[in-house]
């Protein structure tokens, strides 16, 4: 925020003064003037970051205007991938070193993904700055760029990586991996990246954990099949009083067809056979918990999570969202025409957006399962009162505060 | 745009061996790869770009989290005003250089200032970000900037001068001028930059050559007084025939005021007293310009100016939308309490959303001179020919293209 | 959503069909086919919506094209106003009948308020489209509009009433009250959402029973006074061992600062005070209730209310953006000349973008009030516990689930 | 725009006093005061705008409240939609009466157009509003709606029809083709409207009408064949030139690539051919045109229609992101289970999102065909001079003025 005064000299009282060692560093890293103030320039390091746009028609004897623009525009994505991948790194923490168990920790998780999403819509509007160089501007310096790739982007399939994109799910350009399109030595932190777990993974683990499903407790799974599929016989008997017509027998066949569909729903193998296709990704437990949470969303203790579902959906949204907005601009960039090796880079981005890169599909297609309210089943005072046990806090909360 | 594949090697045809020389410095500024492609991570100085986050708050042994995106945030921001520093230089030049006198760089000119709209356009939606970050969470590490203030952003401060912010019209803050809040080394580009035409004088010089104006010629002026009064005239008859009324009455003093509203229009050394209070902007003869642009908007000689007055007054507005903006999130940050040295940041930043620093303030209030269409001096068929008359070419056009 | 096709057939099953009394009012209203089908035009009403653009200047036999997009944006505007009335009403609805008691309907209050902030979000870019019309376009009608003016909408003056906006803080506009411009029979219905309680005030009333602020409890004010001067104390003593030096005597010139701000903070005769000049809005309980939710935010039970102020910050926030962008059109479309009563349109406005018209103005000003995490008073395992009391649930719910 | 009061009585003055005939029309439409002033409300006609939301679901005895914003987002864009079709009707009368060849119009068209991309840049980020509405509060009323589906929007399937989305390429939904879900009385207004050119077809005819085209004049379109088979050969004997290699191989397979793609380019046959199978819209003479207008958009002459072409395209990829971004939220709404009649409403939406919607396709796609800046042939001095013939006023002009 240039023009920013809001961090004045106000909270020196509150300062701890910096050991001399520390001070060094910081001087290093920061840069301080005479006083030992720190400078805002030096602060923002902006003597790399103003300094690193350098044209490479101009490198070569013809500088075009517009390459600059070319290039703040991918540095500006770069620098918020840099923040989304921090984000994503600090909310998979969280879960791996099981703090998220605090639920304390759940306004952090829900921050952060919310911050995620406000970043991404960001860089979908940050499309129109670039919309705003013609295919004629481009085409003058296209040729000084001969193959560097926005493709070769690492940070892009970190974040890919690590919020759990599949890996065989991915469609190949030019029947290459991307991996082929990394450098040597950033293959290398993308393997090490895919070691970790992803943020599917930990919120599928959560899922699983979501209070309510235990077997020998209040058992949701269970009562919910009962409930839906007495719900069906009942409307079944109610179609069958009707007298015979092309209504009712419309209304018998679509019956069949709902039942058909919720058996599926409660059928775990066909539900591993789907996840093996990659047409789900979430555990047969983790979509239970999800449905859970969804049913009993205004439950004080389902509502935090529940808004986590619905960020998670939204990040995945703009995502999708972002990648059908760089169609258009390559369009615009280049038209259709194939390229050299086969398919074109129009169509291979194109095919990406897909519901294949949609990490959470589950959580859109769960909406193909909603029931009417009453056949919800319904909690006791009894449940009510075990679903505020998980709240309990440890200790040690105090101490290790910020350390994710 | 990562993962953007649309600078294959497509049109390697087109492209121009670079001298032994010349590769050196590409590959030094650029990176290539063994076969002598530039690398993405390379061309966009990604290490310098991605690795120049350092948290002040980590360095004196206590990271806070949201120190990251406060740095992000403001490197985004000041990648930016690097953007649009480069298009307001460009322009700048074509204007200097006379080049705008070949009407085929208004193309130019209009897709730059365009571009800046735009860009702006998008550091506004970008506060949405930054408001992620709670009061209470900037208050875990605002200690830690000490005094480094964003109001020391030397950028702004050269963003503001190129495009023609006045000294004498800006508000000190805590009684000091903005140049004791830059560096040393900075100043001198400060300085620099003062002794350079600003936008506004340009567009000026640009808008006093309206054809049109001249006394000899169309002599737009004298025409429009004219019929301005006449206009006027014809009026105060209609009503002078009306029987006594409140109506009637109400009529003539309307009448009275638009009278000595118009009367000032036309009074050059009215004019200049505004001028010298900083109450209007611009020279005597480029109002007029500006007038009659507005009036033969839709003229084909007219067209394109017309759209550049609107570029500018949109640029102005998103400016100030951009302070008000910040304005908003520094009183979410640290509220409104004074500061120590009196004002309060809070209250300086108000103080800046104001017609005093809009560059291009007559053209929004020309809009209090306008008049119905009839009252327009009317084109002669001469006079539109005279009009095309500017458009002739250079002949060293071709060879000059793109030396801006 | 046009080509929407997502309410089609498929959940028949569940419908129960409406009686025969039921179905024709819904014919009459909704719309249906021959075989009861609801149609999309009817079901939107879309002969009243899409026929209600009348241009004033066509009436008069002097059709000006822009007047029609002058009447649809206008027409927008309160097609979203009537929306966050209804959003507004049924929250204040919640609070009234004590429904927010059972912390279940917090996702409701949350999920309202959150989609008022995005309508604003809207309605603060739908200037942009009105932005496309010139000052010159708009002055060919104008005349035609006479004194109609967007100062008499009444769904806005309801809007302001019926979140806070306070009636003695308003500033008057050419020296007459804002009601001298609503309609005899829409006065009435002003003075009548008059006497409903403000979105502040039950705001304010459930702040007041935040938990934790009881003083025979956990007394978090008393708590909060000792630690806050138990440190400013330390720190006191901290200075005074540093030896005599410039920095010193500004330390502790800073240090009574502080206390003098927090003092006035447990003055309650001082609060009282500013609340009866405009300048404090919430009582001096509910602002001990915001605090406690800034403070332990974190605490499961603090989690969604501080996400709701967190949410009415941004309303306010976003009402005052629209108010600026409002001040910047106008000011585009007719200058700052001063009207004819005195002070003109644009000033008259620019005066409303002010913290007067801030509703929620002391949960912004709270960030004054910050303190060192180590300062907030531990809160003990005991008090986890009874934080959750409030939660459980009245076993009237189920049956009233939508009776808002 | 409420709390506007930039039409007061100011302008008075300039008002011709209606005739009592029309007066009488202005007051039933536009509802006027006592003292003859018209009302905000009436002119707006708000009675009708904001009392037509009546909810299905309170309608029959189970009041939703989610179904008001449903509806209000609906009316919403309906309201944007008759602004745009007013818009694009305004612009194909401009062309159709002939009144582009007078130049002044370009102004106009220009603006209209861009007024429509911001119309659609609001209509996509509305989507973010009804984003606040989940599956769950959906799954509640949509029963209600039955079969009205947004499909059957005529104002947008007219809009496409007008900008000349064609019939032969439009995605059957369940095999029946979208007429089949207009109502009665609607069909005949889409026939009627089928039967007007479209913006295509007479953007193709201005196109054709390019000056320079002329066989026995400039004949650009001969001079550019020459120029660019030219420019191939030297390529190739400079690539001959050089040692055997694997790198002179590829080049060579890259020439003959070029070669045949720009063979197809001067091929009007298979022009026509790609016509025949929708892969090209324009006619062949008018590809020339918008090509010539792309290498010579700095030209005075070319400027304002290199615009009108940069805006259609903005204006086509704003309507598809439209499209994307609405199967978006019918993905999560309903899930992409296949509906009753075979294919799912969210995959034939998906498969609206196509190039076969894309009505200025050929426009983005002739980015295939651009060559280096001195490969396009010079206009000579004489050139110049005729491009200005064409801004010849005609002198009926300043009468017809807004008769559109």
């Amino acid at each position: 925020m240039s023009g920013c005064p809001y961090f004045e000299k106000k909270h020196l009282l509150f300062k701890n003064k910096p050991s001399t060692e520390e001070s060094q560093d910081a001087s290093q890293a920061g840069g301080e003037d005479s006083k030992g103030r720190i400078i805002y320039g030096d602060y923002l390091q902006l003597d790399k970051i103003t300094t690193a746009q350098v044209l490479q028609s101009e490198l070569q004897g013809n500088k075009i205007h517009d390459e600059h623009l070319f290039i703040v525009t991918h540095q500006a994505y770069e620098l918020w991938f840099k923040q989304i991948l921090f984000e994503i790194d600090s909310v998979r923490e969280i879960f791996i070193s099981g703090h998220v168990r605090d639920e304390r920790n759940m306004l952090k998780v829900n921050t952060r993904i919310h911050r995620i999403v406000m970043i991404f819509r960001l860089l979908v509007d940050q499309f129109a700055v670039l919309e705003t160089m013609t295919a004629l501007d481009f085409f003058d310096f296209r040729k000084y760029l001969i193959s560097a790739s926005g493709f070769e982007s690492l940070q892009f399939r970190l974040l890919e990586n690590k919020i759990g994109v599949q890996d065989n799910l991915r469609v190949p350009y030019n029947r290459r991996h991307y991996k082929d399109y990394i450098r040597g030595d950033d293959t290398e932190t993308l393997l090490d990246a895919e070691q970790e777990p992803t943020l599917l993974k930990l919120v599928e683990e959560w899922l699983e954990r979501t209070p309510g499903l235990e077997v020998d407790g209040f058992n949701f799974w269970e009562r919910l099949e009962i409930n839906i599929f007495d719900g069906l016989n009942a409307e079944e008997k109610k179609i069958e009083k009707m007298p015979e017509s092309e209504e009712k027998e419309k209304l018998m066949a679509e019956l069949v067809k709902q039942r058909e569909h919720f058996t599926s729903l409660f059928d775990e193998k066909r539900h591993d056979h789907l996840v093996s296709k990659g047409e789900r990704r979430l555990s047969y437990k983790a979509l239970q918990g999800a449905l859970m949470i969804y049913f009993y969303r205004e439950e004080p203790r389902f509502q935090v999570p529940f808004q986590l579902l619905t960020s998670l959906m939204d990040m995945d949204n703009l995502m999708t969202k972002w990648r059908y907005n760089h169609v258009c601009i390559v369009h615009r960039m280049i038209g259709s025409k194939a390229g050299t090796g086969g398919s074109s880079g129009y169509h291979y981005l194109r095919s990406t957006v897909s519901d294949r890169y949609k990490v959470f599909v589950d959580l859109f297609n769960l909406a193909t399962f909603l029931v009417p309210r009453h056949w919800v089943p319904k909690l006791n005072p009894n449940v009510h009162t075990f679903l505020y046990m998980a709240e309990c806090c440890d200790s040690s909360y105090c101490s290790s505060e910020d350390s994710d």
